[in-house]
């Protein structure tokens, strides 16, 4: 048996790790915007990239290194280094060579505008207020901020039954994969874990489906969405099991909290499936109800039009029929199997749940055992004036 | 060789053919509400109707009659009579058993709120109204209107070499497959070409791909979507390539309408897609950005965002590279196969072709020859009104 306690300190609480968050003039009005991670010992690296084909400069930089440790990533915001072809690989290595000589294969992440070339003199100037005794995990969560209202962090120490412990924290910003131009997905995870290269990543895929990769703002995929796994092993503890579940609710934490925080989202809704023909066939149709703009407009206008999810499931190309499908709004169930049972009464019932800020939408298909829950949030006004004015 | 002339009787062009619009008391205020087309001599039928699972009453009813002609097709709006299951489908029967003799395995077709019981004893009422010698095109095409803020027609007489001649003419209703609760894609064609049942089903097939397919509001397929062409051969003319020709022109008027007249429209964008690996690619990447919302808000904003084209066709799933990518607004090049020469300038260049309420955004990814055109619109305050608020 093992035990999750949660603790406080985000990237800095396994052993051996610092991290702070600097301003390089690149926000204005001297905000943060620029952070560090940091480990003595070399670090395994798990990771999971954007499947955007057209894949950023720091992505582009990392996959050419191949297999290799780091001890140093290095992440700004307000500019993505997208779309700058070779050039801005060659910018990140005249960045990164700047460092001191203690950052072993150091690398980069970025978020921001798509398709202008990172300003290298400030980030350089900036990479050199790092002091790496630092250990400022939420100065850092804060630097990698753009449009996000809040910034995003969870950790845990984890007990095992033979008394040793190894510690899992996290970092992420979000509040969109909304913003191609200015925002996109960014999580840094640090660990003391004892875990291999390949458990770690064969668990950090995996648990990515169910939990960042479940999560959609506006169904967009940007350039730089990046989830990076740092393992300096340092504790000497590991146990899979209780690894893995730490790691699952650390995703989970901060996927649905990058929705909630999703721009102009006043929502956080979770889809869940079941009966599906399977769990791929579930999360097509989890994802195209929580992509649908028809049933995001309904949720912002509090509106429990049963008809929209229906039609979704019906459009999502998924396997379904009219007289299987059952539909609840959290235990509310308001269309079971082929019968017509929804009046003005149970439509008042609806809408009370529809004016929550967190619920539940459940479809269950009725075929078989597949299933699949995703997060999704409302569309309303704020979304379209933060979207239609944004580099203005 | 032959002539296209255009025509104002919309469905009742072709010789035969006779139709009106009525109120039956579904719509406030007197509105038109039902329709009727009417062929005292059978027609040959060809159809595509939705892909959405949940096909609504008036497909099933059509469907399960398998081959069959018909001389009568009934309309009406308020009301989809989807999600009603079989009870749904005998409402059917029992409203087109009361219409008078002549017509011949008559039809339905239906869009309006979904999951209510469609309003029997009105709908039979109403259909009592028709005067079936009438030949009111225009009353008939305001009728199936729902959302919409125009009626849509569309005709052609179609004269041939040999000094013969043909007409084919359409109505239709959008404004939208914005909102399955109350719109839905209907067009009804009507032609007194001597074409067969097969070859018209294969031309209407194959037009709607590039047509009806190509156009999107919102990237949903309603419950009750439907293309419905029908022929009574009584000009005796056919000629098969100046056939196509015509319904092509006919359907892509029709759908560019349709997505002019969305909900909360402002802008009619092209979105033509070259240079894929094959035409299916080109045409997932038309479809990617014309559902976009960043690239939806972005029209909106009149913000010449490139960046958030870029990200979209790197998003679609199709074969893309940053250095062969090349993106237009109009003849304006704003991003060439790697290179980056989008300055203020130019910026504000391409703000003015944002400005206009049509014009095209060209992608070509560099690969080889798929080629797909897509007719998309912004999404602005108006779609979150309009829809947030729709059945209160």
């Amino acid at each position: 048996m093992y035990k999750l306690i949660e603790v406080k300190s985000g990237v800095c609480s396994a052993e051996g790790f610092f991290a702070d968050g600097v301003s390089a003039g690149l926000k204005n009005g001297g905000a943060k915007d620029m952070a560090f991670i940091y480990s003595k010992e070399p670090c395994e690296i798990a990771s999971v990239f954007t499947t955007n084909k057209m894949a950023a400069a720091p992505i582009k930089h990392f996959k050419a290194k191949g297999a290799f440790k780091t001890n140093f990533v290095l992440i700004n915001s307000k500019n993505a280094n997208a779309m700058t072809g070779s050039a801005g690989v060659e910018d990140i290595n005249e960045i990164l060579d700047t460092l001191p000589e203690c950052a072993l294969n150091p690398v980069m992440s970025s978020t921001g505008v798509i398709g202008v070339r990172i300003p290298k003199e400030k980030i350089i100037a900036g990479a050199k207020l790092f002091n790496l005794s630092q250990k400022e995990p939420h100065a850092a969560a804060e630097a990698i901020m753009t449009t996000d209202s809040f910034s995003k962090e969870k950790a845990f120490r984890v007990d095992l039954a033979d008394g040793s412990s190894f510690h899992i924290g996290a970092m992420a910003k979000g509040a969109g994969m909304i913003n191609p131009a200015m925002a996109t997905m960014l999580c840094f995870i640090t660990t003391d874990a004892k875990v291999s290269k390949d458990e770690m990543q064969a668990i950090l895929s995996k648990t990515t489906i169910t939990t960042f990769n479940a999560a959609s703002v506006d169904g967009d995929t940007s350039t730089n969405d990046t989830v990076m796994l740092l393992s300096n092993a340092q504790s000497g503890a590991y146990d899979a099991a209780a690894f893995e579940e730490a790691l699952h609710k650390i995703m989970k934490f901060l996927a649905r909290e990058m929705v909630r925080d999703g721009e102009g989202a006043t929502k956080l809704v979770t889809y869940n499936v079941t009966g599906a023909k399977d769990d791929k066939e579930a999360e097509i149709v989890a994802k195209a109800l929580s992509n649908s703009l028809l049933v995001k407009t309904a949720l912002y206008g509090e509106d429990p039009n049963w008809g929209r999810i229906a039609s979704t499931v019906g459009a999502s190309g998924a396997e379904a029929y009219e007289e299987k499908l059952t539909i609840s709004f959290d235990d509310l169930c308001v269309y079971k199997q082929g019968k017509l049972f929804f009046d003005e009464a149970m439509e008042a019932k609806a809408a009370e749940v529809m004016k929550k800020d967190t619920f539940t939408i459940s479809c269950d298909l009725g075929i078989a055992d597949g299933s699949f829950e995703a997060y999704g949030c409302d569309l309303g006004h704020r979304y379209v004036e933060i979207n239609a004015d944004y580099r203005t």
